[in-house]
């Protein structure tokens, strides 16, 4: 049973604002891509293939945040993805961002499935459900893998 | 006595994934700018001399949104901003984007000021304090802004 | 008989890199934006319609730049876009970026008409082309515009 | 003595625009993001420390870019980057985007060593010309590559 899904991030300059730190979209936009790998390679489903071809949406409904420490251009995070429930059309996840034993930020997300041609939610299909199964819902999962 | 601050977006090509719509991360470079509009022209606060002479930051530290409806390409929305509550180091505020009847998303963020120089948490400055004196906390101000 | 249209940018927070001036990548988010304003203010051809309705792309083929001098974030540049020619599948155009009477970036660029649906190039469509003679060629625009 | 350095990007969600493809300002975002990793990896120069500590900026003066291709959400394109030559203060590259046997686009750039205290160029770095000078300028450097 997987519990966690982690990604090393390298902070470029490009992500980094006239402070010198990430600018905080882009820390989004990286939840994004790791949501992507998450998918590609933790699920096995190909997520190009899931929006272009089967016309599946993942948008976004719901998002908490908190930002505990600046991240500096040449760092590398790591981002770590937690399942915290699957619903029926929707995926609770909690993604943490962390360099050392320094958390950066957290994000909490829902993510629902959607038909591209309805522009409405839709059951989330088999195997994608079927590959979900194999993450662990897990509520306390920070602080287990923290310590 | 102000109480809200209001933009217009046009949804550009920019911005819409291949999904056709806004790419999430994208609202957020938008509110970013409508704090710095706010600052610019709500409160008369120069944003860029603030940031680049000033020296004086203005992190993010917490974010939630919901995303309720999708926007198109080519569509204008409205991004109005609330000031929820100002602290001593910290501004909380609530952003409503919607076009017409319609709400797109909300984001209550709250941000606090900051020393680029130090990277720490400094009182807001008197200036600013005063400019946003004249916001009035609206705790309640979206039902009554829409209604 | 139309020569240049302009719009002005204010140079934002988000545009700028950990050296505090626009990172260059985003003068082309810029043109881009440029580029659908000038569809539908200038020409009164609907950008978004065409991309998402008639399935009319534009991409570009052909960019040519240099960039003179960097800006600021906080500066309010200009972008002054002028024909350099219409072919029947292509639209060659020139935009200056200034400030002032200071030239920041030049960008030649050569679009093309395709169908988004097969993917190849297709003539330019008769309305657009209309639209298009409007704005007479001037290969010599920016010399004339700048004395 | 090297020749090109490469990197695979995986073409993501968010580089891509409502037709699907790669928006090409995502391509330059790609290309500065490949300079970084050739510093670090490529010519053992910390370049997160070239910009924060030692002050010294890259800025691009001069591109010339050729869209043969879209690339497609879910696809890995290849960059390849060849120095074509090195002046005493610039530096010139070729930046080829290719997949499998295909060329999707072509950057030459010419970037310049500056102060970002003084905003002005600077003589390249003695450390910077040594490693610099393991790269052989390859005018003809695609040709070869390719054959």
């Amino acid at each position: 049973m997987n519990t966690t899904f982690e990604r090393p991030v390298r902070i470029r300059f490009q992500h980094c604002d006239p402070a010198g730190i990430v600018f905080f979209p882009q820390y989004l936009v990286m939840t994004n891509a790791l949501v992507e790998d998450w998918f590609n390679d933790g699920l096995q489903i190909d997520y190009a293939q899931m929006i272009a071809q089967r016309r599946i949406g993942l948008p976004i409904v719901k998002l908490d945040c908190e930002f505990s420490r600046p991240s500096q251009m040449g760092e590398t995070i790591t981002l770590a993805l937690s399942v915290v429930a699957i619903g029926r059309r929707s995926i609770s996840i909690d993604i943490l961002g962390y360099c050392g034993d320094e958390t950066r930020f957290r994000a909490k997300q829902v993510l629902v499935t959607t038909s591209l041609e309805r522009g409405t939610s839709i059951d989330i299909p088999a195997d994608i459900a079927s590959a979900l199964a194999t993450f662990s819902p897990q509520s306390e999962f920070i602080e287990a893998h923290r310590s």
